[in-house]
């Protein structure tokens, strides 16, 4: 890396300075949010008036206007767009680093390559942060989006230290989990642990469109966890697809060999051999589910789990809870499962392994039923 | 269907009678729980006698002693073993009903017609309940596993009436929802709707058990729950999936076929026709996620959602909750957003579309922070 003179903020080393966000929906009115309650001017663009509103309504900053000074500028719109923005802010701000948070990393890279010289490259660093929603648009913005999720800082060799700090700056600023890699490595990464789990939820939801109705009303959890991410934005990951297809493909031609087996298998039920394969399937998947990193994204924080059944009506909840904190714990988590019209809910509450018995003897001494 | 003598209870229309549950596993020690809190005796089987001692201790009932008196049994074992132990349940007690609860009807029914004679199974009715966890044991068990979820009653020509009312009123006792089918029906709707996500599950996530750890560190939310049921047991899903398998193969062929396409597909991006099949693969997706009926696996309920933003510290969430039952609003359901050492967590209230407005008046009048 070099380093690049242009590039000190007025405000300090630890400042972003002025950021400006082009691109108004999911990523960016939340990075916005974040950005908001941590450092100064954050100033949004987007080609839609109404996002723009929209997002400037849920205080995620105000609205940039030609002149303004900028010295970080992170583009949130979609991949097929996102090298030519980036070049546009290069020309546009002259001294500010410029970052991307598209999901794929090569090629907007190499396309970006081809639109802008080797001496504005060195203030462009792209990202990814590995965070999002099945809902997109500022509407489904969230403060907390990014933290304590991975940021991947897709690294390439002319890009300027003062270019990398100033973008970790930026993930670190909203919590999140710093990850440094070259854009084929990130581009490799996220075709197995997020394109190829998104087009494999997407052809099992494929197989019920038209499904018997009747067939439908037994789908129980299992089936929605499989498929939840089958609702996201088919415009926008049929971009990523695409710009993936390199990656993707050895991993998709590797599962449709596992399914060809499977299939095979099936038909060979009561041959030697054939449960011997299926139950490798089923443990290979046990291993892999088992190497994924903790729910947060990061480090894997081993929580213990109590669960606490209330009676199902108003007020009970928020007696347990206020007990809870009373006693002085905090949650890391919680959940409810309760279902309208039971006599009962169940209330996991997650806590730091080192409380968990001091809760549970409380609780218990306090007459709430443990599960 | 025909109506057997033997099948009146002595405790009148509406009772299960004396209850018999064989295997004090998940399933099994689930029922024990919801029923206790329904109805009378609720004895209970297990060859293990650590699952058995665990499953009394919960709470769930007591120990069946030979020459009990039983009206119902529930056998509550691995599908490898349901017909033999339904068939020893009917000899055992020749005036009980016996139902069992395996997620495969078909060669179940078809293993027991030849162990007894028709007379007997004029007693026998099989379920499925539509409801497990990815953990197994009685330690895993809920009262509320039931609760809301479908509950198929695979219907059999020979099954008495007598034996379906008792087997509806099961289901009824513990609040799931009854689906009438023939068991060939069953195993092709839950070929598609549990068999081929807990297969693909299994198959995507053993694309991750020998991948890289850096790779790996970059999961996000989609991964997780698209491979959830991966960490499933793997020899009680060979038995099923194997005992599946007619129903399983074609639906196996079919996304192995779709899978072939946008794999030949990503090798001719820039083709006419290439990004067509995969954005069509893309929003079929989208199609069919929108097919599946509401969180609780029945009739859907549209809640409203209302986001609201608390300060991280111990005694804020209640605080937020002994406000929301205070002007009496009942939560349907809600969850917490929330990563350890955030600033801030979120906090999402389900409550029915009727007291939303409500609800949002009073918060942000309160001074609450609505996202």
């Amino acid at each position: 890396m070099s380093d690049s003179a242009g590039l000190a903020a007025g405000q300090g080393q630890t400042s972003l300075g002025t950021v400006k966000i082009v691109g108004a929906g999911l990523l960016g009115t939340s990075l916005a949010l974040a950005l908001g309650q941590e450092q100064g001017r954050t100033l949004l663009a987007d080609r839609s008036a109404s996002n723009l509103r929209l997002a400037i309504e849920y205080g995620a900053g105000e609205a940039f206007s030609p002149g303004d000074q900028v010295d970080t500028v992170v583009v949130c719109v979609p991949p097929d767009f996102v090298a030519e923005v980036v070049s546009e802010q290069l020309v546009m701000h002259p001294a500010a680093v410029v970052t991307d948070v598209a999901s794929v990393k090569g090629s907007v890279l190499a396309e970006l390559s081809q639109l802008v010289d080797d001496q504005a490259l060195e203030r462009y660093l792209g990202s990814h942060p590995m965070a999002g929603r099945e809902r997109g648009g500022p509407g489904a913005a969230r403060a907390d989006l990014f933290f304590a999720r991975p940021w991947v800082i897709a690294t390439h060799p002319l890009a300027s230290s003062g270019a990398a700090g100033r973008v970790s700056e930026l993930a670190r600023l909203v919590g999140a989990q710093l990850i440094h890699m070259p854009a084929a490595d990130h581009d490799a990464a996220v075709a197995l642990v997020s394109h190829l789990p998104q087009l494999v939820a997407s052809l099992l939801a494929g197989r019920l469109a038209d499904a018997s109705a009747d067939f439908l009303a037994l789908a129980g959890q299992g089936l929605r966890d499989t498929t939840r991410i089958a609702a996201s934005d088919a415009d926008l990951w049929l971009q990523i697809l695409s710009r993936n297809a390199s990656a993707l493909s050895p991993l998709v031609s590797a599962l449709r060999e596992d399914l060809e087996l499977i299939e095979r298998r099936l038909g060979e039920i009561g041959q030697s051999g054939a449960l011997a394969d299926l139950h490798r399937a089923l443990t290979s998947g046990n291993r892999g589910v088992g190497r994924i990193p903790g729910k947060h994204g990061g480090k894997y924080v081993n929580y213990t789990e109590l669960t606490v059944m209330i009676d199902d009506r108003p007020g009970e909840l928020a007696r347990l809870l206020s007990f809870v904190g009373e006693i002085g714990v905090n949650l890391e988590d919680m959940s409810l499962e309760h279902s309208p019209g039971a006599q009962i809910g169940l209330v996991e509450l997650q806590v730091l392994p080192e409380v968990a018995a001091k809760l549970t003897a409380a609780l218990t001494e306090a007459g709430w039923r443990l599960a």
